[in-house]
């Protein structure tokens, strides 16, 4: 289960890595919205993996074919189903996997869910090559955003201990990328050095993200159960390899007093802002007009060249595992996009089932 | 919206702070379940206020009337409403914040949100008072899981920059903790201490809360939209004040390479165990039978007695705002018992959908 | 489980015939809502029991308490709790139902679903009284749906075997019915002679009622699985003895042509219309503007005098039983302001999630 | 929206007449089911279009691709999405339905809720078309209910004012039908002679399908919101063209006395049953082990070859209409494997979440 999402988007994901394809069904999209393939394909070309050095060598189209819900490229209103075939998959690379299971994968845990019968070639269901369907439906949520003055922003804050600077001011965060394959700011060539010294090590780092919902009015969200955060929450620890999420100054706010945390309002031409944004744009559950900041923990891709202890499920034996095969030695830069492209999703879905103008 | 949740034990929550009282229905509960009172009142008494310096002096028995779903004190299996009448109101405190908005309240956003409609006293719906009943729907969800044999154990990680110790193995955390009101490891006295300090600087101080599922085993979650992450997340965001959540190392894994991070496998009397658990106890949003250890950013405590600057909405000025009333200085650990609660309530709702014995 | 319900309005049910009493949660409604007490309350006693000697001698006042969401009569936004205490039980009477099963009721069933915990006094949680719960809500539902130029009106349209009279066009409906409290058009007479001779007899008797939605514009509505017939109807097979539903022509349209049945279209001073309505103003689960028509079947009360041959599953024998206590001998007069009620929130929760303006 | 179903068992459906073709995700499947394509492929056949004169000319396959979830014939139990190619259309045909409304079909209401946006090729999403999706997944479901000794078997009650026999146990159903293409008991004959009249008349007309559950036992369903009546009819008026849905004596129980209609118990080698079966099988929303015994209400096929006033929203005038292209006279015979289907899916939803063994 855990398939479908959402209450007012509704968003029905399916596929594998070495299956035929993976796909997702979307529900609730307005009539009439012209697809925006440009746009579309400029997110998609984000994600793509094998574009350099810093991703797999694994090439692949990510071309999206529509199954459903379009006509003279117009959403209908129907449920829109884009489906992208597989084409460039090596099942040979993944044989062993039935018994070794990789440390930091999803094989064990997946294994002992399905009793076995999961797909485990390219970690199967499990594999991120499925998050290119969120970026594909994010990619529309964004064009709905956009018409309502809402830009989804990220960046890459840290790469291992690489870790870059503060933004002063949230709204700075669009004139300060240069180079959307790699959003850093100031250390990008520092990061690109470590992801390239972690390659050559056959190992892997992790990172944070850093992103920023610009636009959106006082007002979105819930109390208790369907709160901002618990939304857009939920729909960022569905991307696999999320570990934390701080809102605002996050853990940091943890040290701090009352004094310096609450953000104090005033007026700005008769717009209601706040001095500081400690609380990251929500309060209660609810927006408050300042920008969304959400902080984003990546984990280190689990698939590395090193030998690694790990159990024989077949034999029952303790064993090693030595992974071949194409990885990302990071999969941060690559995970920028899916991670705005959920935001957007978990933002339309507030929007629209609402009171929010 | 928002007051509902769940897939399979369904919660519906209602009340404020200062009017008839606070409530909760429960649906799915096992029909012929005793409750226990005793742990019940136990659970409750936890985050009462009024029973030390640390916490609000506002004094409330939290008595909770069973209003249905219970004969001769056992579920019978049809919904059960729990209300816990408000006793000791002063409304005439709250007067003013029909206009004054206090920072780092939900008062402006919801303001937003309802139109002016929402009822101000007390934070009215918003109230961290309505976690009592999350705190009762927690105590019968952990009896449950008490017979699975899941324990869900909470401690106070850190008060502002008071940062109590690592523990070794997660599971040694059961025997750590000396004062269940108070549940810190080494440093109850230093966080004291601060506590009672901000408190007489008319200022509040946040904190982090470790809690960790012990007994879960491997299998229970789903990958992607229902991910054991994105459930328990959902859930924790739901509390008010709760700004970051991490699973395992969290944002330290960011910064750790692979050949660190991973969790590697090895079998301990039949029993597949890792030796670390950086992930947390969840791979591929799916449990790998490890302890689940979750860390949460509370933010200080907004109502502070010091002056703040804000704005009124009414005269459509800057202004100030000085908040006078009972509050505590520090909500953590107050807090302790309500998210290992709401992880109690998401840990059970995984359960009982899937297919985990 | 089931005690939930609703996309845009959320509805959670809770109580029991003999317990505290019963209620209603209510989220999802628009903040600043006057609450029409008269409105309510008129709509209230249109189902109160102990009326008159064609219901229940069972006198309850059905007074509502509103727990939570209310201020100054105004809704704030806010989960609405409504509960209503029980005063007039006599559970003595029900003392034998634990072990002999009444034929027609709920008894059997939910002693197999819920290993006879549940509770049994008075049919429990089962109970028509919780129907009150729904008229409560319906009431609101019935004051959002008015300003939108939408009316519900219900009708008996037969009991026993005496038929009314068909309605020539559905809009006269308003027109017709002049005792609100026993809503027939032409056989009120008849059918009140019918009901006090089951009543002599210790028998009851069943009948049908016509429910009408005008003014719903087209457009409200889906196709497949939540079309307007399918919102519709699970809400009305929630009201516990209706056995059946049809719209517009409903089982008579399976003998008609087609060419008979298609509803031609014209229009008239702009407006699109049909000139027959067989179709009950639903076409491909969409409303088509022409009223939405809906006949619900009502069985017999199950509670009868009569001695009845039952199984003892204590003793697990075959056995006997007769029903004392005070019982309808035809719940369709007070059953037509319930189907109106559970009609209102179905194309209420219908309306808010959509594009219906 | 309304495209995703289901609390335990989930689909989403999507696709349209003349697009790519049709398709449906499943989840929650249990892992390793073998998937039957002998049975499968049976059930797909008896709604295959194009088979005999009774039927539409459209010759389709409907051959089922697997796009995930399946691995050696087995699921893995990630979501299955299935889709079946559009092959043979005609869509010049249908180029008028953009201005002309079709009497009876959703054009109308369709056209307002998508604001002309919708595909209007042979139905476009609303197309009976769909239903072969419904059909596999109801494949799906019948195997694994099977498993659990339930069958569903479907009969045609009548066509036209044909109408067939009585069963005089409902379990004798499964020996009645000697023609499962056109599963009539005694009447197959005159029905069919009949269609064909309609037929050459360029007419169609509707019928009645009984489906009866054998198998169930006590204790499946609920009260109030998730009653068993409640979650079949809302997956039976998913089916286009349905128009009433009758539980055990439907209509008819609304014109008998309780001592008639209720169904008295006994002990039968230690199995409760009921000598009558006047509720079918269903009370208080809950199964009591008897037969579930449904009847629904076909409309005749909207399309039909004559002459038909309606409205042309193009030019804003009263106009006609004369459909051609390829209809069923009569779609009941094709539609009993549909709701057969559809019932399957509604149980087996209830099953798998609440306490059925």
């Amino acid at each position: 289960m855990g398939s479908q999402w959402g209450n007012n988007i509704k968003l029905s994901i399916f596929g594998e890595s070495h299956g035929e394809g993976i796909g997702i069904v979307i529900d609730g999209l307005t009539p009439g919205m012209d697809l925006d393939w440009d746009y579309i394909n400029f997110q998609m070309a984000r994600r793509v993996p094998g574009k350099n050095k810093f991703s797999t060598a694994r090439k692949e189209s990510d071309r999206v074919e529509i199954l459903s819900g379009i006509l003279n490229n117009k959403t209908t209103g129907a449920p829109l189903c884009a489906f992208i075939k597989n084409s460039d998959k090596k099942s040979k690379d993944y044989d062993m996997l039935q018994s070794l299971m990789r440390p930091g994968h999803s094989d064990y845990p997946a294994n002992r869910k399905y009793k076995g019968y999961n797909d485990v070639r390219g970690g199967g269901h499990f594999s991120g090559r499925l998050t290119a369907s969120l970026v594909f439906a994010g990619s529309l949520a964004r064009q709905i955003l956009d018409k309502k003055g809402i830009k989804i922003v990220g960046r890459i804050k840290s790469i291992g201990n690489i870790v870059d600077v503060d933004i002063e001011n949230d709204l700075d965060i669009l004139n300060c990328i240069k180079n959307i394959d790699f959003p850093a700011i100031t250390k990008e060539k520092e990061m690109q050095t470590l992801i390239e010294k972690v390659r050559l090590d056959r190992d892997s780092v992790g990172g944070v993200i850093e992103v920023v919902a610009l636009g959106v009015k006082a007002g979105l969200g819930n109390p208790f159960f369907d709160s901002l955060e618990s939304t857009i929450s939920h729909m960022i620890f569905s991307v696999p390899g999320v570990k934390g999420i701080e809102f605002g100054k996050g853990f940091e706010i943890s040290s701090m007093l009352g004094s310096e945390s609450n953000d104090e309002y005033y007026f700005s031409e008769n717009e209601i802002k706040t001095y500081t944004n400690n609380n990251g744009g929500i309060l209660g559950g609810i927006s408050n007009g300042m920008p969304i900041v959400v902080k984003v923990a990546i984990k280190p891709t689990p698939s590395i060249g090193k030998v690694q202890k790990t159990v024989n499920i077949t034999t029952s034996k303790n064993s090693e595992v030595e992974i071949t095969g194409r990885h990302d030695p990071c999969i941060v830069p690559r995970a920028v996009v899916v991670i705005e492209s959920v935001m957007a999703l978990a933002i339309l879905d507030q929007m629209i089932g609402g009171s929010y103008e």
